[in-house]
């Protein structure tokens, strides 16, 4: 299929680089392709930036019948605009689609269609330290009906937005809140899904967190309340006596890219990595044992969050003297230069736009 | 608050109402009323039904942050029309509301915003018999931003859509699947409120069963596997014993307000109706024993629905020789009596428009 490129012929002012912040500011262009039962995927086009009519009939505003994916665009210092591997996102928004009965796409082209797209709106990348150029693909049932029943038409969407360094200051350690009442997702659900259910259920303990001083909810398992999951909008690794161990990718939590890249690289550098199940009482019992050196997590907003300090039901675990740790500064400084272009490539993993 | 109202000069034509189906026809009018944090809820308004416009970052694409609420009108054959306890739907939404960080409303004046809407589109309101005006509330965010955090921003809308009997050719029972696999709801999760993450959750394993030749799934638990909780579309009731049985809701079953209804009313008529957890066991058990005399859904859209197979893990129970029980048809001629004003109202649930 052949996408077609209609540019606008208003382009906006692009914004101050120093105040970006994240997603809210969009670029001049968008993708999109339509899918109805009788033609499948069609009409691929690249238009300006612009709101749609919708009715109100909708499904997605009724059935939260919708996956998405999040990646970057990284400008080197040689200007070149490069995608950190982006057919990994595409698996997984294909993933997602088959847990939420909405039609896969050709991962190949919707790889291209990200490349065609960030080609055109290239100059929006913006080349300040750590800042990058988030893209949003996703995917929508438009069907105008309200029936619950996977709709037949959908939109695929690729939306891009320029987004400031996460660490403007410095790498900040951040603290957690280990949420024992509310949860995100259970073994038979869709927590391995980037789908907006996750996103929805997340939202109350994360205030309530917010409110308690915390930056962010650590989620444990919804059968018995005793297994690490992940933080809500990133994977998570401990370090306890040397072993870096993340939460397995068992169905409730998201398979991110980060978290694959750090395993990858980590494996390659010579650490032992295990993904396995984690207590959260073999976390603190560690803790208490001075055997817990460091713990972060992993994701394409901030790759590397180290957590300073971890709260489970009134337990205050402050961890590597709420410091950046070894293990985790490395795994920032390999990831972030591999995208940013100013280490080699060795995995691989960098696609030229 | 005033609403306002502006009625369309393009009224469409009234559809045939023998080929209504569901949710597929909409009215001429809708009810907006927007949320913003400096504003709170304002500008409520009737107009007419039509499109409007969304930036593709509005985050009800994405993140899910939407409740809705589903109620009918029926008209009486006296030609009135009238609402079935709608208060309980507008307090079920702020319920809702609450677990996903949305503003909530006021009850009563959103109660007068159906009956307003329902009387300019009173024409709109079926009389053939078991045909009604499908009533739509919904509550969405709409800010355009791609960070993951409650909305500043929302609407407040309710369409209406006409729709057919749910039984054109009488009441027949139906094969439900008891889904061992996925699972729709966990405590601390949001089971009980009516926003998309529930529905969207379920449409695989309800695909999958429909393959398989059944209506609809049957829900256990999410921590163990072993109570009985909902059907996707209905609350269930179970009669084993002459005893009427219907699990407790205890955060991840929906409270549905025909649920309510049917205990009330059972009760008034002298049943023992019990709300208790229900382990699948103990009903296969029941059923062997010879002792599970009825078992039914009760939703808004079928009133009352009998199950006549239930199939569990490879066990196909037939309840009631596959027919509608004593029971069963007594809810339903006393609620469909009440809803259609042939019954009096005893209970006073009924308000007319």
């Amino acid at each position: 299929m052949e996408i077609s490129i209609t540019k606008t012929n208003k382009p906006k002012q692009k914004p101050d680089e120093n105040n970006l912040g994240f997603g809210k500011i969009f670029t001049d262009h968008m993708f999109l392709m339509n899918y109805t039962t009788e033609k499948g995927w069609h009409d691929p086009r690249i238009v300006p930036y612009a709101p749609i009519e919708f009715s109100l009939a909708t499904m997605t505003f009724h059935y939260g019948q919708s996956i998405f994916e999040g990646l970057k665009a990284y400008r080197t210092q040689d200007g070149d605009v490069q995608l950190f591997r982006p057919k990994n996102n595409m698996a997984r928004l294909n993933n997602s689609a088959k847990r939420l009965c909405i039609p896969t796409i050709d991962e190949d082209f919707a790889v291209d269609a990200i490349k065609k797209l960030v080609d055109v709106d290239r100059d929006w990348v913006p080349s300040n330290p750590g800042t990058s150029l988030y893209i949003r693909p996703f995917i929508f049932g438009t069907d105008e009906f309200l029936g619950v029943h996977p709709s037949d038409s959908y939109i695929f969407a690729i939306i891009c937005s320029p987004s400031g360094s996460y660490y403007p200051e410095g790498i900040n350690p951040v603290k957690i809140y280990v949420e024992d009442k509310y949860v995100r997702a259970v073994k038979g659900g869709v927590g391995f899904a980037k789908t907006e259910a996750n996103y929805a259920v997340s939202l109350k303990a994360q205030d309530e967190a917010e409110q308690k001083g915390y930056s962010q909810v650590l989620w444990l398992d919804g059968k018995t309340g005793e297994y690490i999951e992940e933080v809500g909008a990133m994977n998570v690794f401990f370090v306890i006596d040397g072993e870096v161990i993340t939460p397995s990718a068992e169905g409730s939590i998201l398979e991110g890219i980060t978290r694959l890249s750090t395993i990858e690289l980590l494996r390659a550098k010579g650490y032992k990595v295990t993904e396995r199940q984690l207590k959260i009482a073999e976390l603190t019992e560690a803790y208490d044992a001075g055997k817990l050196d460091e713990a972060f997590g992993t994701g394409t907003a901030a790759v590397i969050s180290p957590m300073g300090e971890l709260c489970y039901k009134g337990k205050n675990m402050i961890i590597n003297n709420n410091e950046i740790g070894k293990i985790s500064q490395l795994v920032y400084d390999q990831l972030t230069g591999i995208q940013y272009g100013e280490l080699p490539d060795e995995f691989n993993w960098v696609q030229k736009v």
